[in-house]
């Protein structure tokens, strides 16, 4: 269709399989805020290791049970897809495991945990997902300090999920996940910013 | 491993068949501003009549040459996905063609037209996808005044995007747009707003 002959389907995003294995463990449980984050933190510190993308990770649990509902790292580079960001994967695995847009559906209460704040597009995904709560661990400036954009976010975006009803909970095990954003900008990780004025 | 032993796999977002066959013909070219914003809203209303989804279409050309390099529609019921916006779609399915994460990328200019101006996530996108200009018809109070939620945008959102070297036209073909989302809106068609406060 385009100049070089593209070729269009179905949308597919390929998950390393180290990140399914992971995804379908036995109905794992994680009962603390804590232990949550420290999941989500050591899958962005996997796939900095593995090298199969950006320093960052996130997970889904439900708030209720604990167990484990959706995990997602950054995939932009593999996959081709610049909104592939480990809020977003872990968004939609869970939507799609559950089979419903809504995770708030039939009173479910679910939760996202992310190694580092959300940029502006995953922000503005949240309350869309129908999430009850964020956990973040790394702020958007100690991404930012390694050359990473955040985008234009709401200066008190905080309170801006929380007048949708969406709790926040930030400064979760912080210096663990700066800790991983060094070791990428240490191992040489692409710094991708997509947009230079032309 | 959710209680209800979710199984877990790449993620699919399975596209209509009509909106794939369009993306499929040969080598389209659309050459002014308003060809290109008439073909998204046609597939804002081919997504309402044919009952596929939400009124919103949007599309990818090559600026230079005109050539359509990606469609997208409302796909967040059908899809069990509340991030298949048509913008999302639209960028992703070019991202995908073209086997790169930055439209940008080796000097290349694609802009996206949009039937309606972009939600809050749609617009955090917009930086990350290497895009160059943005076309919208509807503005978000149109969505809005039928009851979908756009989020918390910036005030001065296509100056944001302008500093990021990213061009917005706004009001291309607006009545017809509005006219797509008020068919919508007197067919019945489900508004979902996911976050309702628990």
């Amino acid at each position: 269709m385009t100049d070089g002959g593209a070729r269009y389907g179905d949308i597919m995003l390929r998950l390393p399989p180290w990140l399914l294995a992971i995804a379908e463990r036995e109905n794992p449980v994680f009962t603390s805020v804590e232990a949550r984050m420290r999941f989500a933190i050591e899958l962005a510190q996997q796939n900095v290791r593995r090298r199969t993308g950006g320093p960052f990770g996130a997970a889904v649990f439900d708030s209720a049970t604990g167990h484990l509902a959706g995990v997602g790292v950054n995939l932009v580079e593999a996959s081709h897809c610049s909104i592939a960001h480990a809020e977003m994967i872990a968004i939609v695995m869970t939507q799609q495991a559950v089979g419903h847009y809504d995770l708030g559906a039939a009173g479910h209460a679910y939760e996202l945990a992310t190694s580092t704040e959300p940029c502006a597009m995953c922000l503005g995904a949240i309350p869309w997902s129908g999430l009850r709560r964020v956990v973040c661990a790394a702020h958007g400036e100690d991404a930012a300090a390694i050359g990473f954009d955040e985008g234009a976010k709401p200066a008190d975006w905080p309170g801006e999920l929380g007048r949708r009803g969406i709790e926040v909970i930030r400064d979760v095990l912080r210096s663990e996940a700066q800790a991983v954003l060094q070791e990428y900008a240490r191992s040489g990780g692409l710094i991708y910013n997509a947009q230079q004025p032309a």
